[in-house]
């Protein structure tokens, strides 16, 4: 499995994923699943993956070929003009790779599948942050629904519902995911350390910061201690029950 | 699905479900799944049941049915001389049912399988929690594992495994429980209120306290509407990150 959460905040975008991949617990390895395609003062476009990783790698691949083949008769997400078409691009990147490797196409609940976070801005549009289905359709972060999981999602869930708002900050936000990770690290083996962020400021149109966590970061290990204690004293606050 | 925790505490047993089951998210019925057998002074039999309803139902009335006839050949959970031989005889009846619902049996991963979680207590025996899988095998609560989730456990896992001591009091336990289902009920529709509850004190060979808790349930409220601003305060209590 794979953990990848990307958060759309009033400031810009918060993306993070952690990076083991598995066949079998007894088959683990790291892999990046965070990818950035940039040009200052023109976009910045980010993609999670989450899924089999021959599908992703494929992906990820295609879309960079073709963003260097400028000739190659399919468009690039160099050319797109709006982030709703990057989407379009990437969605139908993803159909195709998973219809080839699966002989009854985007039917197949097979192995070849994947979801992916998608998230950037381009020149005067506004940032925006997408959820791409294996079949190549989309949906787009609004108001209700300001951020996107993929993966072993459901661990992490309960604290970005309840403490998520638009007005964080981004070192808040930052907080809030490693906190929603560790939650998921601690209950399952399928989701592990490095972590990698991302953070788009809105409307920079350059990559602003992008750094990796390991286990034994200083300010991972905080969160990570910290919020086992945190929780217990919220739970305190709280008043017992009480059998009448 | 359903959401079923049974507790193991130093001073006894503590047990709780919800109480929904769905076929469809259109199709959906409050069914009780939790089921206490007692003979005051000789033994407390509580059984908490996740899974395909006719198959849960079915295991309840054959365990039920066997304990009326004593003159059936198939021994009764009365006459069990352990919480041990207990599971046996849920396990044996679980797989039973199953198999004869599933041409398949054990093997068919269908619909019919479900997962019991049991615990009580036997005359000079301890307070023992099994959890029961759908081939009638289990295994039993320790020190290292002193808490059974089954159904849609993973929202609520996060907060039982920080907040866990052995040493909590049944005030403290049942806040707990209240706290893991409301993020699961606030994350997932397919787990929904009412909760059943119930506690056994250790080596009063009695039922203690049972109860459910109705939405309007003023102390599921406060833990309810708490929890989340005590989340948030915890987040708070934790440093923000800072890009150096």
């Amino acid at each position: 499995m794979t953990y990848c959460v990307g958060l759309k905040i009033n400031k810009g975008l918060v993306f993070m994923s952690d990076t083991r991949t598995n066949s079998g617990i007894d088959n683990i390895s790291t892999f990046q699943k965070m990818h950035t395609w940039s040009k200052e003062g023109d976009r910045v476009i980010t993609l999670l993956n989450a899924g089999n990783l021959a599908t992703t790698q494929l992906v990820i691949s295609l879309l960079d070929e073709r963003s260097k083949a400028p000739n190659d008769r399919s468009p690039s997400i160099f050319e797109a003009q709006s982030m709703f078409q990057v989407a379009q691009l990437v969605g139908e990147t993803l159909r195709e790779v998973i219809e080839t490797a699966s002989p009854q196409g985007e039917l197949a609940d097979s192995n070849f599948t994947a979801t992916l976070i998608l998230g950037g801005q381009i020149s005067t549009g506004k940032p925006s942050l997408f959820l791409i289905y294996p079949e190549g359709n989309f949906i787009e972060a609004s108001t209700d629904t300001p951020f996107f999981q993929s993966g072993e999602t459901k661990y992490g869930r309960p604290i970005l519902i309840r403490a998520y708002e638009p007005d964080l900050s981004f070192e808040e936000a930052v907080k809030l995911l490693l906190v929603s990770f560790d939650s998921t690290i601690k209950a399952n083996l399928s989701v592990g350390l490095p972590l990698d962020l991302e953070i788009y400021r809105a409307d920079t149109l350059k990559t602003c910061d992008h750094r990796r966590f390991q286990s034994d970061d200083p300010y991972y290990q905080i969160i990570s201690n910290g919020w086992g204690e945190a929780l217990r004293d919220a739970l305190k606050s709280l008043p017992d029950y009480s059998f009448k």
